[in-house]
């Protein structure tokens, strides 16, 4: 059992950093895929793909999205964050088997509980795969949560 | 199989609208959870969330948006389109079991086959769950695609 302890407003400084990390498999793209409806065969076939721009097969643009979210929710400020916005710019493509970071770094704290937080995720080259920024209402009060265990999940 | 052509940039125009929906089942918020790694028990544990604010269950804010992607990329322009920035903010929290509607609509065709899509996300209520909007390079070309079917995903 995991658990995870966040950081509440009165706690957090700016400059302060955190990161999460996961690599791109297969079964990934194929749950983005059955999650969101998008069934693009960019994604999914590298036969269309290797037709496209992209030679190969690419990750969803917004996978890079949902490890934002995961980054914020568990790491920083982590349990008890309010999601209130979030921007980002694709900048590069992400491929199967990438390994990805995303940056935490808190930029501004604002009024009632309000915090601005850059959201920057790299690939295993250290190349800028999304740039962004959160806005989120930091947890008033520190808690240590336990993750909840997943059933097994199989394809195919 | 299902079909879907694109709206090439030439063919596109402001004001035109497109729609996507989707209800939220138990299953979306597991593949989402084994996705992204956000394992938060808000929104897996029935009895943690009992405990906060929200009182039940909450989908992760992300999964508005990956159904705004999905939209994009198969309704409006769809296939070929290039996702490059979205801006969200979230207005009210997502339950297991609602009906979530993405309306997209052309606000305006910029230079160089860039186009900024209104991508605002509905629940069946009418209530509006997520704001925002996206910037997209439109495809050249009109073309159609076959969605790759998935294999089977079973969980538990």
């Amino acid at each position: 059992m995991t658990q995870v302890t966040s950081t509440p407003y009165e706690a957090l400084e700016v400059g302060q950093t955190a990161s999460f990390s996961k690599t791109v498999e297969e079964r990934d793209i194929q749950l983005f895929a059955a999650m969101s409806g998008d069934h693009n065969p960019v994604h999914l076939d590298a036969e269309y793909a290797a037709s496209t721009m992209f030679k190969e097969r690419i990750a969803h643009g917004m996978f890079s999205g949902a490890l934002i979210s995961a980054a914020v929710a568990c790491e920083l400020p982590g349990p008890g964050t309010i999601y209130v916005g979030q921007q980002m710019t694709f900048q590069k493509a992400v491929k199967i088997g990438d390994t990805l970071t995303v940056r935490l770094e808190i930029l501004e704290k604002l009024p009632k509980f309000r915090v601005r937080i850059a959201t920057r995720v790299f690939n295993q080259r250290e190349e800028l795969v999304v740039d962004g920024e959160a806005e989120i209402i930091a947890p008033r009060k520190q808690q240590t949560v336990t993750l909840t265990t997943l059933p097994a999940i199989s394809i195919g």
